[in-house]
């Protein structure tokens, strides 16, 4: 669709911001876009003022940002306080969103075991298996290729993308997103090494996906070996990420792609591991800490610390050692000039004292 | 179930062990727990003497543990030589197991080529495809979803989860695991540069799984360019791992979460490779060999070594190096003090030589 | 199927390469094999110098090599330029590559949307879904358990193996390969803090994957949060790669297995990414650079260079940071008898200004 800046602000005032117009109110907008592709018909968003010198180049028909970012004079602007915020209403506003065009149930493509409980407008695509004593909620979506083990319950509004497994005794919450091709609950890697063979041990526990988390694609979180292992209210994981068995992930956490969590670790709320990043097992990570990308922590990390490395240390002193690391060479020569002085010393005092 | 004390000695016992116990034998106990969630109704086990402090305060009904270890004189114990193996015995008659529910065939939305050969008893559920000449073992479990190429040979009891792909002439041994969204047999990255391009050499090997081999979920092993990839017997293998193409793994190895292991590798019997390690191609693992977390390894690693670190050198070089590079900064404190004193030494020696 | 040694030069020359023969031209051959596996009735192949020596011990009938490479005077050999295009030809030529089975579409068990648009000779596997609007060219082959959201546009000859997830408005060029279970287009990590929650950008981009791509199996390519993620032409990549949104990478580039390239990234062309290795957000890769397995690229890197570490560095400052490294101790060892040679002189220099 199109509107007119104003409109735009309109639209954001009807969410409760309070923007505010810089330049021609009646410029028309139609789509939204990134300050590097945007063109005279696209409104951009600066959240992050690092890129703020992008605002002297970018084509951009108008752009979002923060009150007291300078930008040039002939660019017009809207001005909030959160520019993210209102750029995601402007997408919704002009482009729309994912719609879940609902499928009517088709019995002979679908599995559903006769004691599952469907809720109240939930879609079930063909190709879903559902197994006995399942509980689904209202309004859920469940994409072709999923499979929801025994006794699972998955809550209200969940979203299933295709081809996502849960396995047997599962909870989700309420809201919860998972993308395709995730695995959630299957077996730890749990066995006891007897006689030189590794002997299974039974992973009876489960997993517990607390409202609002979304998962990404290609994941696969452990059901615990006894008790469960849970991802807290409002955390959000990106693609290919492993979780142990009985690890506990706090609330609203971030977890970039790829992270690797052993098993039986507890993670705080609001805690980031970013890309690649590995936490050893049995060990504790505080709220509000950061783990940074590729980092390797195998030791309790403090709240509100930032650690990087492998293993892990205190961001500052992984950056440091970085630095030390680079100068090697220097302290090497450093080392030779000053057992050459030292030689040239010694041999002066044997000589003096000859003498 | 509920049992006694003396019902647990005697369940091991029905194994082969010879269970101690200490305390009430009439004590009722109705869940296998962790220490830290055991209640008063509940069997718990110590297995690694390093947590041996949780039985000061845990709150399990009995415990499980070696002869020799130490626990509160109010704790009820049962003693055996190996806990674990102990209490999957216990978890297996407390609790039971995944029981894989048989499903009648239904051909109307399974797709078994007519040249493929199903083994007595076993299950193949609805979402399956099965391929020309493909021939399923007696009591196999085939999960929604999974699809088995041309020419496969799948064991007896062997068990795939949802969404199993493996790709056509692979190969896998009775008792074979495999959890959901695995692929086993896709191409490897076997390209030629021709003219700045890539070209395509065909991948003509498969893969060889064999027997009692466990793969966790969303992992990924690459067929052979010629001739076959293997994993070895009892080999057990968690989530997201990657084995190359024409790489051989030995029997009873244990591969954690996101391992990654290019082709041609040959790697021996009972090897444990930690989480996010990488093996580069063309090199060879001993027997009994150990690769830390996150190691990257570049060469030869002998039998019984331990290595870590990247690129990947013995534990003990790798944990003195990080010693080291912690100490960094004091070393260039040093060396700057001793160019000052050796200044000041210098200067002297040229006034006394001036003298 | 069965050849002499004279025949397996025709199938080259029919190629356009020049082969030459050395040795019995009526040898007979039947199988293309490693120098390792190979029996006397195989064809194996030298391409990396470096594994010369295999030539002394291997019992393969013939080899193809290079001009010039020493072989053993008894080892029938065809010698051309490049040996990796050679054996390729006779691969298929004595084997024959994966076939494409057929499959006559069952609308019982396929959800093909009315809108969809499916090219000449396609083959729509059971159990796979096409969403509205959906265009698949021709002589296409979508494996069971695919699922192709709205809008996408599959090019001709496209091959998606098994459970395979396309989300909506994707394009996939001619030619383009995928293999099972790997997702592209599902959402980006794009959220917004707002009032300590992570509230969701709508992920409104798609992804672009241009023709003669090759995608591995498991991996995740995320869409941009507006515009497009682009897999360039002819670009392969391996098993369990994640790519961020909005992340373009070029032509002819070569990502291989657990490479994570997080959002916003340019990539240049014929790049080669080794294992796991890591990109940042918003950074540059000029073309020709090869990123070292395990490195974390954290800033630019210019057109050509090759770099290593954590975080990532010129190849030979990494290397050279390794031996330095290696060789701590005895620079502590140094160092600390400096200290005891300096204060000796500082003693000697205080007694003699005593004297």
């Amino acid at each position: 669709m199109e509107a007119t800046l104003a409109d735009l602000c309109r639209m954001l005032e009807a969410q409760g911001m309070r923007p505010q117009a810089e330049g021609d109110a009646s410029l028309r907008i139609s789509r939204v876009a990134t300050l590097e592709d945007a063109g005279p018909q696209d409104v951009s968003f600066l959240s992050n003022p690092k890129y703020e010198r992008m605002l002297q180049t970018t084509r951009a028909g108008a752009v979002v940002l923060r009150p007291g970012v300078n930008a040039p004079a002939h660019l017009p602007c809207i001005r909030v306080d959160d520019p993210y915020a209102a750029i995601t209403v402007l997408i919704v506003r002009l482009h729309g969103h994912r719609k879940h065009r609902p499928a009517p149930l088709n019995p002979a493509v679908t599995t559903i075991h006769p004691t599952a409980r469907i809720g109240e407008n939930a879609t079930i695509h063909p190709g879903v298996t559902i197994d006995e004593d399942v509980v689904i909620g209202r309004d859920a979506v469940i994409y072709p290729g999923c499979y929801i083990g025994p006794r699972c319950h998955i809550g209200d509004r969940v979203l299933l993308y295709p081809n996502v497994v849960i396995y047997e005794d599962c909870q989700l919450g309420d809201r919860v997103t998972i993308h395709a091709n995730t695995v959630i609950g299957e077996d730890g890697l749990g066995y006891a090494p007897v006689g030189g063979q590794w002997v299974k041990i039974p992973q009876i526990g489960w997993v517990e996906v607390q409202d609002d988390v979304e998962i990404g694609a290609g994941c696969a979180v452990d059901r615990a070996t006894l008790g469960k292992t849970v991802i807290g209210r409002g955390t959000k994981m990106s693609n290919l990420v492993a979780i142990g068995h009985g690890t506990r992930i706090g609330e609203h956490c971030m977890l970039v792609a790829q992270v690797g969590v052993a098993g039986s670790v507890v993670i705080g709320d609001h805690v980031t591991l970013a890309g690649q990043a590995g936490v050893v097992g049995h060990v504790r990570i505080g709220d509000h800490a950061t783990v940074g990308a590729k980092a390797g922590v195998t030791n309790t990390v403090g709240p509100g610390e930032t650690v990087l490395g492998q293993p892990a240390i205190p961001i500052q002193d992984a950056k440091r050692q970085v630095v030390y690391i680079s100068r090697l060479p220097e302290l090497y020569e450093q080392v030779k000039r000053l057992e050459r002085q030292v030689a040239e010393l010694e041999k002066h005092r044997h000589v003096s004292q000859v003498e």
